[in-house]
């Protein structure tokens, strides 16, 4: 039987402030097993970017890398976010290691091609290679890793945390029995967009379809369900959306064949 | 008989610069058998710190490292200096690892206590763990180290990177046959401050203490030296202070029992 790996992505603002880090960091030491840490760092990326005079464009929620852009983040995510995360895990006993793709090239990218809008350094993921990231979690080292991946030409891109988690559940899906988590700022998908008690607990392929035909699921919440639909057909076991607050117990939704 | 090790010290200058950067990849890359790369980041500090609003201050060459300070310098030699020497060694077939001292718990320190001067969070290192690092070398992983370390308990730590690669070469020294270079601004140590030309070409402790009673070696040369005596004492073959340019050729001096 293969043994259990839960990969939780953090989006930035758990992870870029002390006490909700701190929090998260507790909870998510308590998570049993094999686990990897995959977090954002958008928030301290703007403000950084924004201190030091470069101007932050975003297009549909997603951050135009130009050349002094992608210094800033791969500063902020690769380092100050990504070492405070490592410092934060070891002081709790946990042997974490702190990647970007770049390293020990785990996750090579193609800069995305230029169409009606040019994202700049942005990568799309081509290929993950687990064997090595297979070998540190079998010797109990925690992954924690950075929004950012390589182009196997000496250039860094700046990569989606989503997408990331995912490529990384289904590539180590072969070797664990996977569970993926996205850490949300709602307890899960909402059935009322307004009501934030109005959890919707399952997911299979066949309610998502009915409740995008019912109007109920839409928006940004369609690609990150169609992400979650993906990873399991690629071999991820489970699929949880929930709050960071809810890691250690059976809230959120879960998204299930 | 141990394999062969070089542990190879990089000042800030030389992978800050592009064109610098580049040259010294190629040349580390043709360094034969197992490395590691132990690199700076010092001005790139200094100039995103300023940037930023922050003032630099320095006593003895040393930054005095206040909270935001060591925001600046684990973005910095964590994020940016690392990630463009890991992107740039993986371009060239080289499976680099960026580390941290707080990556997989490898060099634990104290914050350095105050005495006439604070300087903030400044780690003196108390322990190199290099279990891991051994059986990452051995897999033909090349760690590259940003030069901070952490206290075990939550904080990163800013730490000299030549001590750094001083303390690293020792702890590897059971494992293998180590030589550390510490890659410098001048051709070596020089008989003449004023002739480039004038290198030592080797330096026993005997004739050490030779040239500090004639005046030949003094200032900041000395506690190099002291080092890399302390270094041979603790088990390292043999150190090589040299330009960085030189790294593939037989130059440099060469500092023996």
């Amino acid at each position: 039987m293969k043994s259990k790996l839960t990969v939780i992505k953090v989006g930035g603002k758990i992870v870029e402030e002390k006490h909700s880090l701190s929090h998260l960091l507790d909870d998510f030491s308590s998570v049993e097993g094999h686990k990897i840490l995959v977090h954002g760092g958008g928030r301290s990326a703007t403000r950084i970017a924004t201190q030091l005079g470069i101007e932050n464009r975003m297009v549909d929620g997603r951050r135009i890398t130009d050349a002094e852009t992608l210094k800033v983040v791969t500063m902020v995510y690769g380092g100050l976010v990504n070492k405070s995360i490592v410092a934060g895990l070891q002081s709790r006993g946990i042997n974490a290691l702190g990647l970007t793709g770049a390293d020990l090239n785990i996750i090579r990218s193609v800069k995305r091609p230029v169409t009606d809008v040019d994202y700049g350094f942005v990568g799309d993921i081509e290929q993950v290679d687990s064997v090595l990231l297979t070998e540190l979690i079998k010797k109990s080292i925690v992954p924690v890793m950075a929004p950012l991946t390589h182009d196997g030409k000496g250039n860094m891109l700046n990569t989606n945390a989503d997408t990331i988690a995912a490529e990384v559940a289904k590539a180590l899906s072969s070797a664990f029995d996977v569970t993926l988590i996205y850490c949300f700022e709602k307890k899960g998908v909402l059935r009322d967009e307004e009501d934030d008690e109005s959890v919707i607990p399952c997911i299979t392929r066949p309610d998502f379809e009915r409740y995008m035909s019912e109007g109920i699921i839409r928006g940004g919440m369609i690609p990150k369900l169609e992400n979650a639909f993906n990873a399991l057909d690629a071999g991820v076991s489970e699929i949880i959306i929930t709050l960071a607050s809810a890691l250690d117990n059976n809230q959120g939704t879960r998204i299930k064949k």
